[in-house]
């Protein structure tokens, strides 16, 4: 876990989650009310500081959930007791009058709540979406943050596609949001076309015009060339103290910035990312097991972190590793995020984990001869079969192992390496 | 298409593609011989400067599947016209004799020919995998690749886990192959742990350290933390020349770097990546389509570029833009990667997505007060239904499309933005 700002000299990164909007937008994703009441119910319990409920205006349905989760969610304390607060519930909205209110009157139920205002930026989307100049959008922009204001004092303000617009223009937006007191300013990769080099100096152009003041600078990332994890760290080496993400990086096309990636790089990597984090790390798999049965999508198996082949070795040279010393190849370990680390016997398997899985099944050591035979036999039947199960094992041996010993619960039998499973996916 | 680097005065970048080797360690992928061959030639057609073909010793039917990739598939020059070459076939094997002399017997048959010797570089591995001293690697780095000389012209040299060595012990390896005249150096990011800014830092002392030489550095990565992609760029930016990918990043635990990610940034970003490549890129989705069939593994729909949401709009705002005009939400066209464009109608549609797909099932434009009333019971469907599908769409009607309209091809409709296709999922 994340030790809290509030014990730690490290400024506080504002982990934003909108699995409940961003992430609803993939196609194929489908959150019924009960089950974004019970994300979200997660979401607080993880330690994430900001939950974006949903999209208001996009249904009645929307607007009563989102209205739900501020009132059952808002107040939540378990689990956050290190933090000192429940969740800030967000929702947000066009610059338009109607929207905003309405948004507001959802949200307004939470004891904490944020109301989020936003603008496309680029000239492309002024031109093409909006048909509005840049001055006609900054007044916009000045307009409905005063509007958002009157309502609540918390508002965050995003900027659509602003890895495609003017850094110059952006600057001015900063400039009304200093002067309006906005809590925090997002600068959006909606197109996921940035590089992190680049994309990091953009947000440093940003936070340097935005230094000295309260005003915090976010990130929100897409992943259409697999690089929003790292644009978002970018961000944060570059001064962003706010990132915006969704339980393994669901989302619309190739999904957004994923929210375990993020806490673990900081996590691996404390010198680079000199920020602190509430997130409860141990919930993660849990969590993303939760998002994924009930938004009825698959987390597919190379996901990082929370696939589920994320922390599984099938060929020997690794499965050997991991049995010597695990940090071989693993720097992140598989309890820190709640996950167990598996080996598989499959084609690319070794010789130590053809034994040690006899072992588990019950079996006595065999000797050196008699498991360079097994071995050959498993090593043929590999060529043709995904995974070698237990059954093929047995057969392969010719005889059932003792059945005393087949009936002795796994954790009685000895390991190299207590913390390692053997088993067949 | 990248333009090849014999018309171009951009150095090249080579792309090594081990999906049938590193690929292919991915629990539960499994390639049988046929489609062993089938991707081999694939990846021949797609354009790949090296195909690696297999562990040459994990099993004799690997030992006889590499011989015949490098009979059948190494002289083939189908699709590679542009690029005056057929693909190196190339194979790895541990620093040990009778085995670089095995891998090396099965490769010998492709007209160009690679043979591969790697080395765990990080004390970590040296001393609990190979327990072994840093003076008795470089000893057996030297024997490995004088051996590996003697039978072949192409050498390459791969480093394990040199992201964790110590950089003055990689620079003594570099010392070793430009002394022995090796064609290609890798660094690995074994367990996938690296920041790009710190991998390219790497990158970079080992290309300064061999600049004015031919030595090619390379870079290997693994996406533990989702940073596969942007650490190779890195390397790309720091120098390096040659990069090792997989098709749709498959690979152990959470994969490697994908072949279409780091092809479509260079692509993307001519700017940022001064570098030229063989890729046909309107192969990249036919080959990941074709390499997760043979492989048997699913390619999740948030995949970047290549799964089946990366080019699929759902969204209300972003539907209307991509109608208006696809730049707002594209910066990478799908029929650049041989993919299409899919608006999915859902709880996030809007109103011009639902008039469009009522158009194309053949009914006559509805006025606006009839199209209001069909979208308020098309959202109210949406929030129990993932994908709204054409017989519920004639349901809401209440009436089907004139006969001879639905009897149309699609082509036929009129659409406002032709290269967009609206369906369902």
């Amino acid at each position: 876990m994340g030790t809290s700002h509030l014990t730690n000299a490290k400024p506080h990164l504002y982990i934003h989650d909108t699995t409940l909007r961003d992430g609803e937008q993939a196609p194929g994703v489908f959150f019924r009310r009960d089950a974004k009441i019970a994300v979200a119910k997660q979401l607080s319990r993880l330690g994430v500081d900001i939950i974006e409920a949903g999209l208001v205006m996009s249904s009645e349905e929307t607007y009563e959930c989102v209205t739900q989760i501020a009132k059952e969610v808002g107040p939540l304390m378990e689990g956050r007791e290190h933090i000192g607060r429940p969740a800030t519930i967000a929702a947000f909205s066009r610059m338009i009058e109607a929207d905003i209110q309405r948004t507001f009157d959802a949200i307004r139920h939470a004891p904490r709540h944020r109301l989020m205002v936003f603008t496309p930026v680029s000239d492309l989307h002024l031109r093409e979406k909006l048909r509005i100049s840049r001055e006609e959008c900054l007044i916009r922009v000045r307009r409905g943050i005063i509007l958002a204001k009157t309502l609540c004092d918390d508002v965050w303000m995003g900027m659509e596609d602003s890895g495609r617009a003017d850094p110059d223009f952006l600057l001015q937006i900063v400039d009304i949001c200093l002067d309006l007191n906005v809590q925090t300013l997002v600068v959006a990769d909606t197109v996921g076309s940035h590089l992190p080099n680049e994309f990091g100096a953009l947000v440093r152009r940003l936070t340097d015009h935005a230094a000295g003041s309260s005003l915090i600078i976010g990130a929100h990332c897409h992943n259409d060339l697999g690089l929003s994890t790292a644009n978002a760290l970018a961000a944060i080496q570059n001064g962003a103290r706010h990132v915006e993400v969704t339980v393994a990086g669901i989302g619309e096309r190739a999904g957004n910035t994923a929210l375990e990636q993020i806490v673990m790089a900081i996590e691996s990597h404390p010198h680079a990312f000199p920020v602190s984090h509430s997130i409860n790390t141990a919930l993660l798999t849990q969590t993303a097991q939760m998002v994924s049965r009930l938004g009825g999508f698959p987390i597919a198996p190379n996901t990082p972190l929370v696939g589920g082949n994320a922390f599984t070795h099938e060929s020997g040279i690794h499965q050997d590793g991991i049995l010597k010393n695990r940090d071989m190849y693993e720097f992140v370990h598989p309890e820190q995020v709640g996950a167990v680390c598996r080996l598989v016997l499959g084609k690319q398997s070794g010789r130590h984990a053809l034994r040690l899985r006899l072992l588990q099944l019950g079996y006595d050591e065999f000797n050196t001869n008699e498991l360079g035979v097994l071995f050959t036999k498993f090593k043929r039947m590999a060529e043709h079969k995904v995974f070698i199960e237990d059954p093929d094992l047995i057969a392969l041996v010719g005889r059932p192992p003792p059945l005393t010993s087949s009936d002795q619960d796994q954790q009685d039998v000895p390991t190299e390496a207590s913390s390692v499973e053997t088993v067949q996916a």
